[in-house]
């Protein structure tokens, strides 16, 4: 069997400038890197006369160590999409560095439903996260740089909330002592490091409609407080228009294609825990604008990446969705239904339909709460037995529930087209889209909302900690920002052993932060890694490269 | 008067396909990045057939604040050239994000004589540094998770010598303790960054021919000891794969045109002290490979930019200079002869007088010691009298220097063309290059020959630190590398404040290292900078973008 890079490396690419003639972007618009990468002017939007196309978001059941596949479906769908006659675009999330030589590989799909030229991608790209650590990594500059030129804003060093950066897996640097060194050095204070995704700039790069709107998102940043517990911002460091400069061509969504030739944006990827986990809405909206149908997806499971698609990055950009894509596999239900990942392989009818209201949940949860028209694409593994894909699909169908079988993993496009005459079907059925929460009404409340009506909690109970940090918040004018859950991805509660779909318990809200600039207040259920660790044997020493420039070793 | 940001801004750049042309770079060998910037496959120096150009460097007097205009004189040259019917192309380093935040703006030329887009260039350009960067920092994120999983190697954390970079001046990293917040976390270290630029991997990717020869340098590079004091090597870490596939785009060089259209290759920039300061060999060959005079130019005055250029670069790679450009101006002139900044725009025949000797050692430097054809670039700035110009062409030819007006700053090439004519006759000299120290004899020696010879120092003393070291390295079998002289700038000496051609002068060797990737030896005068910080008032401040991606308040 060909690994995924085998696939990919076998497959010529077109030249970009024809996927660029296939999605129908104007020459002028396009910026090429190299032969098969480009970046298109966001002023397109501005400046074309189009009708939106339908919007698709593609999501999951919790995940597990079993794998989902959902970038495969997505990808493969639009493939599917594009063979049955429907102009389609994706939008996908650019991958990190910094899993890419720790242990996940590459994040562009699998098989034969994959993104190329897949190497770069999972290696600088077009330069975009690069850009984003700059960015955030200035505004650390500036603002230590003021504190050690006479703190002028009374900075409490003990309340320094930015940090600074990496795109690497460096557990080294989580926790630092930085400024040491005597008097020209700095000013000694507690500090840390995150990965280039977590930080904020992430976050705000993908919201932003315009250079406008970019910076003045960046100028909000809170980075600290004063000795007086006033929040500081950027823009009183006067850092945004400096950042904005660094990012001005990073955002300009990025385009390549599919193995099968479909246009696809990728661009932006912030976390799906202290963020809302989607591409941005620049590529979005170049998908929507160029494509009868966009293809796009979100992070982890439907509870954390739907939900945050839907109730952030729709809210604070205006766009409604027309049909949602939940991916499950066999193996990940029989997972959820108490099967351990070394006998995944083994037929366990009984332990599959104990999964399944995991998968119910989500489709409950988009059908019910957010009032969208819902699929689950079973996508589809070798080791699966017939019976195991009837009994999901039996079951589904009872409950009334649309379900597709696809097989874009194996066989690319063709394998989705049963999916994507579903989509297409789903699309042109009216929708109520509704939001999960209201904006109104404090913090706490917003909380409860959502943790009982998407995770089924019965109700969520907030630390001394957190319960100051509302009302210091909302003491600043914070209180009407949607919410961003920071939780397990692994289960619907802050528990990550409950899978399936637990009933019966309460949440722990522990920390409340504000991510001003992007616009959302975090909830922290837990303490989330935000620097991963390289281990003993890192994906870092496969990867090598040979004199013409073959890459091998990325999966 | 226009500042350098409008002058480019308010040229038209011609599309990069039509400078590739003009150079004769064949369509497939070249990437495009945008419209205005492409990288050029360093496997056409492999598969065309050519005869290398002539390779002329342009070097300095020693900097003072009163500016000399390197870059300037070496694109206003090279303009010059093809003016007068030579078909010529540009080498130069690649700026660092650091400084264009800092105090000193862009660098990529000024007023008639740049290089563009200049915006591009000062603010990611092809994103190389952000490569060097991640190649350098992913080193660091194994060798700490080494650590981290069991140290098997034994490293010792108390000698490590290998730093984390960012492209930032960030005085608040220098020093720093990592690895803190216990047993998951790393290991309590004492640790330090550098800027970018500073990085060994810098001076590696400007040294090697080849990804086999990138690779084999990588490996070799030394990250520290074990507690039996042996070498700890990159390739014990297995790191050289993965950070040579980081590397594999950023070492195709960088075209661009300057603003008469002449082809540029932009490419690499190590320090000029800790390293050798030029940009890379790749830019180098293919300059010479496309035109048939490639003007280059190296770090700082001729003492360490030139030295290093001839001694390291040329000795390493196997390049023979045809002539070089010692540039100098009127007011640097008067400054080396005593006058402070504040009164530089004053005529002073007096001082002017006094500070030749600093200009005529470095001519003597390169045509007594390296055995080159030389000649004396006076880069005429709007305050220099016509009594002050006269002067120094009077006493160069009285001492049978050759010399020649440039007024490219203000004319652009055809300011040049007197310097362009006499390059033109330099080259065809045969010349006896000849490099000012030999390989063959102990560290000390070589620091000592080219200290005499160069520097025109008494002796060098080393202290108790540097002569351990020193035999370490010895013992290690390291002696047989060049040497790269870690000192000030600003004078010939090890003292700052000595200008002109200081005599009668001790030097003070404090400390060797060994950069075994790059494949020479650091030795330090004295405390050297690694890592810059930012001032009270930053050019950050004054940068902005708009709507339509126009960048302002770069210098």
């Amino acid at each position: 069997m060909l690994t995924d890079i085998e696939i990919a490396q076998a497959t010529k690419a077109r030249p970009i400038t024809e996927i660029a003639d296939v999605a129908g972007v104007p020459r002028e618009y396009l910026e090429l890197y190299g032969n098969t990468k480009a970046k298109v002017d966001y002023n397109l939007l501005r400046d074309s006369q189009h009708e939106d196309g339908k919007l698709v978001l593609v999501t999951a059941i919790n995940p597990t160590p079993a794998g989902e596949g959902k970038t495969t479906t997505t990808v493969g769908l639009a493939d599917a999409m594009n063979l049955i006659g429907k102009k389609t675009v994706v939008a996908l999330r650019e991958p990190s560095l910094g899993p890419v030589f720790g242990i996940k590989g590459g994040a562009a799909g699998g098989g034969y439903a994959q993104v190329i030229p897949m190497e770069d991608i999972n290696l600088h790209f077009t330069g975009d996260f690069h850009a984003i650590g700059a960015a955030n990594n200035l505004l650390a500059a500036l603002l230590d740089a003021h504190i050690h030129n006479g703190n002028e804003l009374d900075i409490d060093t003990r309340r320094i909330t930015w940090k600074r950066v990496v795109d690497m897996n460096d557990r080294q640097l989580r926790h630092v002592v930085d400024g040491l060194g005597g008097k020209a050095n700095g000013v000694p204070r507690e500090d840390g490091f995150d990965i280039t995704v977590a930080s904020e700039v992430m976050a705000i790069f993908c919201l932003a409609t315009s250079i406008t709107d970019l910076k003045e998102r960046l100028g909000r940043i809170v980075v600290g407080y004063s000795h007086a517990g006033e929040p500081v911002t950027a823009h009183q460091l006067h850092a945004e228009g400096a950042m904005a400069a660094l990012l001005k061509d990073a955002l300009k969504p990025n385009l390549v294609q599919t193995l099968e030739g479909t246009p696809a944006f990728i661009h932006g990827g912030p976390f799906a825990n202290i963020a809302h986990g989607c591409n941005s809405i620049m590529a979005t909206r170049m998908a929507m604008a160029l494509g009868d149908y966009c293809i796009t997806e979100a992070g982890f499971g439907a509870d954390l990446g739907a939900e945050k698609f839907l109730d952030i990055k729709c809210r604070l950009t205006g766009l409604k969705p027309d049909a949602v894509v939940v991916v499950a596999t066999v193996r990940a239900l029989k997972n959820h239904g108490g099967v351990p990942k070394d006998q995944l392989n083994d037929e366990n009818l009984e332990a599959l339909e104990a999964g399944l209201p995991n998968l119910l949940q989500h489709v409950e949860n988009i059908t019910k709460v957010y009032k969208l028209p819902c699929v689950v694409a079973i996508n589809a593994f070798p080791t699966d037995t017939k019976a195991e894909l009837d009994l999901v699909e039996a079951k589904c169908k009872e409950l009334g529930v649309n379900v597709a079988l696809s097989e874009v993993w194996a066989q690319g496009g063709k394998g989705g087209t049963a999916l994507a005459e579903e989509v297409v079907r789903l699309c042109e059925q009216p929708n109520d889209f509704s939001f999960s929460y209201e904006l109104e009404g404090g913090i706490a409340d917003k909380i409860r909302t959502l943790a009982k009506r998407i995770y089924r909690a019965d109700d969520v109970d907030f630390t001394a900690a957190a319960k100051k940090e509302i009302a210091e918040l909302e003491r600043l004018g914070f209180a009407d920002m949607p919410v961003c859950m920071a939780k397990t991805q692994y289960s619907f509660s802050d528990d990550a052993s409950l899978l399936g779909a637990p009933r019966g318990f309460r949440m722990t809200v522990r920390n409340v932060k504000v991510s001003a600039g992007a616009g959302f207040i975090v909830a922290l259920t837990g303490s989330i890694m935000t620097m991963p660790g390289l281990g003993k044997r890192p994906a870092a020493f496969n990867i090598d490269v040979d004199e013409t420039g073959k890459i091998t070793g990325l999966f």
